[in-house]
């Protein structure tokens, strides 16, 4: 059956990193302003204007949180380092359930040395050692697969598959996985391993691959101005039994240098035309 | 078991695009004086020369063709694009067997829209058709994946998995896979993939992912400068059966840049090093 567009934007999330000129405090005026009822906040934005003041913001605009980008990038050289990136990843969980979001999301991080296996065992460890306090907290952790392109720079997990794998080990309530349609839409299991996550997606990101790809981090584009059928993984995300909020995450210069409220305005038109 | 360094060139192959400067008689010229018995081409610089010109220089030189580059692109809008692609691939077997190589290999094309699973089909029935002329002329058919970062603009076969579904539909002597690390390196499957594809690996490029990376296309480094862990993937190729060249194939300006000499004796150097 074909997927009917959406007809509000009752699920549209501005993941704050598109309008990464604006401070969290404009990014919620802006929110507000737009009418756009969820944010996800990034941990940079967070800390610059202070955890206990962001949380009021966001709270006070009447914005719900979808998520917390990020926790992760767990492999490290030594065990020392390792330990400290789980001290870290404690700090982000608590800043989650601060700003009232129970989804951290999960960027895994790079392998330290040529070995990618390792790596990906260290990721396994890391959530591993994290779950027990993300529950005590109420905060579920998303691992999201990023694009290969990123493997020696961001992330070692890189398919939904490598996600699912790992958080089929615990309770949908305390792990699940993130599906941005940029990282994933290649991938000949997309579908297959959609379903398979099913009651266990934590969120779901939008943007597009455009072509040309002008760079591996800034090319990002606007929902229809590239090749990825929104759409359709938006029905299989849906039919997986998702219904939450819709994260629109862009990185994009040229989104970067509109007038925020502009590049809401194009946000909006674009997630009720393409997503 | 650790995988032994290499104690030879004997199996180095240079694939023309290392030295894209040079036409296919100044890289035939500049192999025999580096002692690199073997050299790829692509059907830009042969057709440059000529066709029949091409293979007598390579002859005459004493060189062996590992492979020609590129058949493929099979996905079209309209079954007569198609079809034009299909003659274009049976030019491109008869340029193979003139220059006396058994190897085809196929970079299979993007999408024409947002079909990335139709294109998929498209690229199986472009195979299906050009086996038997491809068996009458001695060529096989060597169907590359290539990163799932050139899935809209260059191939929609991403995966090593993707290659062998599609290869085991023939014999081995028809159609195989080629495996080059810059493009597999990442994939969560790879080793199991490699043994999978034993007995139908006929070709093996190695290259490196370097870090950061500065380019899609032109962001391959020379063997050691990137994470690349080129000798265990080089040991898994070999476990697999495959004894044949090995194509040195990199798309990067700062050794386009370099006097062609000096762009071999690097490369011997890094492949006896780090392959």
């Amino acid at each position: 059956m074909e997927a009917l567009p959406l007809t509000s934007i009752e699920r549209l999330s501005l993941n704050q990193i598109t309008t990464d000129r604006w401070s969290l405090r404009e990014a919620a005026e802006g929110c507000v302003r737009a009418n756009i009822p969820w944010i996800a906040c990034w941990r940079h934005k967070v800390a610059e204007g202070g955890l206990k003041e962001s949380a009021r913001i966001v709270r006070e605009a009447g914005l719900r949180v979808s998520s917390l980008c990020r926790g992760g990038m767990f492999p490290a050289a030594t065990a020392e380092e390792r330990a400290k990136r789980i001290d870290d990843n404690r700090r982000a969980i608590e800043e989650a359930a601060e700003l009232g979001t129970d989804v951290l999301v999960l960027v895994c991080g790079p392998a330290p040395d040529k070995d990618i296996a390792a790596a990906r065992r260290m990721v396994e460890e890391g959530i591993e050692q994290l779950v027990p306090y993300a529950e005590q907290c109420g905060v579920r952790l998303g691992i999201e697969p990023l694009h290969p392109m990123y493997a020696a720079e961001r992330s070692v997990i890189n398919t939904l598959a490598q996600a699912n794998d790992i958080a089929e080990r615990y309770r949908p309530d305390q792990v699940g996985v993130v599906v941005d349609a940029f990282h994933v839409w290649w991938d000949p299991e997309l579908y297959p391993q959609i379903a398979r996550a099913s009651g266990r997606i934590l969120g779901f990101h939008v943007s597009d691959w455009i072509v040309p790809t002008p760079d591996l981090l800034m090319g990002r584009g606007m929902m229809g101005d590239g090749v990825i059928d929104l759409r359709r993984i938006r029905k299989a995300v849906e039919d997986a039994g998702y219904a939450g909020p819709i994260e629109v995450e862009i990185f994009n210069q040229a989104i970067w240098d509109m007038p925020g409220d502009d590049a809401l305005a194009l946000t909006k038109e674009r997630y009720l035309q393409h997503v």
